[in-house]
This record gives C-alpha cells, structure tokens and sequence, in this order.
C-alpha cells in the first residue's frame, strides 16, 4: 500500500496528509465550525461550557470534513452537508463523553475530561443533548434516506460499546469479536458520515454503495492504528500518550496477537496486566517488548492496510477529481500516522 | 377540578382511572408491547437482559397509550403510531436508564435499579442504544413533522435535566426555576407524545396545538403530584416509597414552598437535610411535618391541578369522542394519585 509521496517543484517527498481535504473543505469547514459554537449553545451554562471543552479540543475533525468532500465528490451545491457533518461531529463527541465515563478516563487528547472538571453527571446529559441537537439538525436537512443512515450509525455505534464492554479484560477475545466491536464503534459513524455525501447530493446506488464501503474499511484502519498507536510508532499523533489504553486494561488487537502468540509464561504476563491491572511502567516496557518480538505491532498496521486497500478500491470506479484524491490521500494519512 | 366520578348501574361512583384509556389502546398496546421486545433485541446479550429489566418493570405506559389514543382520536388507520408509540416509550426508557445514573439510584418502581444491577457503564450505554432504536423507529414511519417534534423534545429532556443538576441541593431555586426544568424534563416528552397523534394522522395546526398543550399541562401535573406523593399521600402508587426524593437531596416544589415558608430555624432544617444529607427517619417525620404545616403538599397538588385545568381546556374545542374521554380521565386519573 505504500505512503503516497508527492513530489513538488524537485522538493523532498512528502508523507500523506489531510492538507487537501482540509484545503477542499475549508469554507465549508468554517460554516460548520460555526452551526457547531451555535447549536452547542444553551441558555443552561453547563452546556456550552462542556461543549466548548470539547469544541476547543484541538481534535481534526476528520468525520466532518470526510462528509463534505463525499457531498462535493457528487456535484452538491445545496447547504444540507454543512448540518450533516455537524451533526456527525456531535455523534462523534457525545460518543467521547458517554466513553470516558465507561473508560473512567482521566485525559483525551491530551487534555482533563469533561467528567473530571464537571463529573460524570453532567457527561452523560451533555452527552445527550449533542445527541439530540444532531438528531434535530438532520431532521431540519429533511433527507430521509440520511435520517436513515445515521439513526442506524447510532444505534450500532451504542452496540459496539456494549460489546466492548462485554468484552473488556477479555483475553479469549477472538480477533474475529475485536473487529466486530471496532466495525460497530468506530467504522459505522465513518461509514456514515462518508454516505451521507452521495445520498444528500442525489448519487446513485453505486455511489452510495462506493462512499459507504470507503468509510466502513477507512474507519476500520484507523482505529486498528490508533490501537497500534498507544504502543509506540511516532509521536505525531499529538495527544495520545502511549501506554493509555494498556493502563486501562483495554484488549486491543496488539495486546490479542502478542498473547496468542506468546508463550505460556507470556500470557500469564498478559492475564496479570490486562485482568488485574498490573500495568506499571516496567510492565509496559515489557508489553512493548513482547509485542514487537511476536510482530504483533507490525501486523496490526498490515491489518490497517489491508482495510486501507479495500477502501482505496472502494473509489477505484469513480472518475478522479481533487474531492477523490483527498479522500484517497485520508486512508493514507491515517495509515501512515504509525509509520 | 374535583375527580371525575362514574356512577355505573347504580354502583357507588368510581376513582378516576386510566381504564378507558387502556381499554381503547389495548389492541394497539399489544403491538406496541410486541415491538418494543422486537427493537430492545440485540446479538449483544447485556443489551436485551437490560431492556427486558426494564420493560418488566412494571411501568403503565401512559406515554405511549397517550400516542395510540391521540392518533385514534383524529381518525387514524395507519400504522405509524405504533412505531411512534414505542419510540415514546424508549426515549422514557433511555432517560430513566441515565437518569439513574445521574441520580445514583438504588431503586426504581420499587426494583433495583440496572445500574445496581449492571454497572452505571452499561446503564449508559444501554441508554444510548434505546434512543438510537427511538429514532430509527421515527425515521421508519417517514413523518419529518414528527422526527421533528421527537427529536426537539429528546433536547429539551437533556436540557431540563443539566437544568436539574445545576439547581441540585440548591433551595434559592425559584418556583420558576423549578417549573422550567420540570417542563423541560417531564412534560417536554408527555407533550410530543400527545403532538405526534394528530401529526401522523394528518390533523391540522389547531388540532396538533390542542394535543401539544394538553400532553404539556398533562406533564407538569404529573411531576407536581408525583413530588407531592414523594412525601405521602396514597400508596396506590406502587414503587414509589415515601423520603425517596428527600433521602436523595432533591429540591422539588414541596420543599421549596415548605423552607420558603417557614421560620429561620426550620430553613436551617432544610439547608442541613438537602445540602447536608442529614435525612434519617426523623428528618424525614419532621419534614412531611412541616410540609402539611405550611399547606406545601396541598399548594404543590393546587398547582397540580392548575395545570390539570388547562390540559383540559386545551380539548374543550375537540368534538367529544372515547378517546377524547378517556385522554381527559387520565388528568384526573393522575392527580387522583394524591387524594
């Protein structure tokens, strides 16, 4: 799959970023960044202060923008994309807030959580009025079919967390249960918001089916990276310490590998870290150890680019435009985020 | 406003109830009830032992009977507000899941709460899982007049209950303040399940204001007498203990109207029990003692039934039907609790 490398005026090759779609998306981003101050607002204080904490996060917001360019791929020159990607901005962070109270995070993104400065409490209620103002917002743009997509996103995305759950401090977890909870947490909502593009502009079947499967197998990359991410790769993924997901005992697709492939005296290291949270620094170094000795890191980011492949291939019969190339450059991006 | 008395066959006159109402709505109840076990599925197994805890529990669906029979009403030969009903019925069932929560109950309906039973992670997603399903149902039925209403009082609910977190074991609460959060969390749900009706049954603008105000009104007496009943008044009101809200700390309008009334000393009472906690049996005796002093509990009912009065006169111009009947029976049904 390779790092797409551009090379510009004899410069140095580039690694891939979102510096297209970014650029495609800006002034549609910047209305969007708008409805998002506006309909965090509230006359209850408590809620535009846990938005804005959130809002001035510094996150990328990938999701919105991969909506924007779906609708733009496919000619659109109405205003029901810039609601849509706002709308799955607020899926995405009710998510987050309704996550660090099941995590009981302490940081995201390199930040305090909303629930340590406000509690758990007002989390959760903050959590669902975004819920409810995406809702509205969709209903306002009128697209059934997109009412559609994203109340069936909502329902899988809370079903992915349940599983998760389910499956926590699990280590007889299957890679076959960690990519159903990974394609129900992560992959619906990109899944979703990739979709929405086509059907908001009036595409086709094909096309709907095309921008689905590019979000499905994009959001299945991305979070198989983040998951390798958290043991090490660069550090440019600002805000993601490593380390944070094996101190919260979460089985990720690395911890599985690097405990199937490991010896049994290996897995009882496994067992004592994930299940009884024996997770200090020594215990990570030794986590990192075992799995870049098993190739559990290295296969997780094969894994990525298999689905990065898939994704890539999802695009393949559409003509190319700027819109298609950015969007191609993303599971790029997102893959070489741990190179 | 006096109950409603039904002389039948020369029998002695009857307590206002809700019979009429579950009578009419029995066929389509059935459906409902169905549906609601069919949408509270999952292949995710904690999800379904949850919603089964709750479906289970006991309720008396009076939200979405108000749906059945508001859409009966207007002539209604659909299908649609059994879909609406049962998303009605979630959006209540999500709610209370986090408001448990939120609340860190240890009882509901006089059952252990999910959260005692499952962890407040799983109550929460859960939760999420049900609004999810909730709109999903909405999207179905295809009425955006109706996703719109839905989904503004789904906001509205998460509103009103920052709104109630924020004013927690606050008692320089305003009788206003008070109101506005329980018009926000309470009646905001009782006033889109009556509104819903007549939208998915093609009624016209006067006949959907009717029905918003009357489920409005209808609402607010509902939580009125349901705080009055917090600290006596009948136990026909299965589940519901007497001190549950005063052992929480919760500032309802009984003790707002009782500490504003009384003297200094019996301030400082209320300070220590609601901001303290200092709410044993004693407490508890002392307080119901002072709210029957000060005319609290009979004032809290008097407001109860001032909005009672408008919930029917929001009718009154309806040509009279069963339906119409039995929707003004449940006004006195509700208020009739206390008595």
């Amino acid at each position: 799959m390779g790092v797409v490398l551009t090379l510009e005026d004899g410069k140095k090759p580039e690694a891939a970023s979102i510096r297209a779609l970014m650029e495609l998306t800006r002034a549609d981003m910047a209305r969007v960044n708008e409805l998002i101050l506006s309909k965090a607002g509230s006359n209850v204080e408590l809620i535009p202060q846990i938005a804005n904490h959130l809002v001035s996060s510094g996150g990328k917001r990938l999701r919105p923008m991969i909506t924007l360019a779906s609708a733009q791929l496919f000619g659109y020159r109405g205003e029901g994309h810039i609601k849509l990607a706002t709308s799955v901005e607020f899926m995405h962070t009710a998510t987050l807030l309704h996550d660090d109270v099941v995590d009981e995070s302490g940081m995201r993104r390199g930040r305090t959580t909303a629930r340590m400065i406000w509690g758990n409490q007002a989390s959760v209620l903050v959590g669902d009025f975004l819920l409810g103002q995406a809702f509205r917002m969709m209903v306002e743009v009128g697209s059934i079919e997109a009412l559609d997509v994203l109340s069936g996103a909502a329902c899988i995305i809370a079903e992915g967390e349940v599983m998760q759950l389910a499956a926590a401090k699990n280590l007889d977890t299957t890679e076959d249960d960690y990519l159903a909870v990974i394609r129900a947490k992560t992959a619906a909502l990109f899944s979703a918001a990739a979709e929405v593009g086509p059907i908001v502009a009036g595409a086709g079947k094909a096309e709907r089916a095309a921008l689905k499967s590019y979000g499905t197998n994009l959001g299945l990359a991305f979070q198989l990276v983040d998951d390798a991410l958290d043991y090490g790769g660069s550090t440019r993924d600002l805000g993601k310490n490593v380390g944070d997901d094996f101190r919260e005992g979460k089985v990720t697709l690395p911890v599985l590998l690097a405990s199937r492939r490991g010896s049994a005296e290996e897995r009882d290291f496994w067992r004592a870290a994930i299940e009884k949270g024996e997770t200090d620094d020594a215990a990570l170094d030794k986590a990192i150890g075992l799995m870049t000795r098993t190739g559990a890191i290295a296969d997780t980011v094969g894994r990525a680019r298999h689905f990065g492949g898939i994704a890539r291939d999802a695009l393949a019969p559409l003509k190319s435009t700027p819109q298609k190339d950015a969007l191609l450059e993303v599971i790029d991006f997102c893959i070489s985020r741990v190179n």
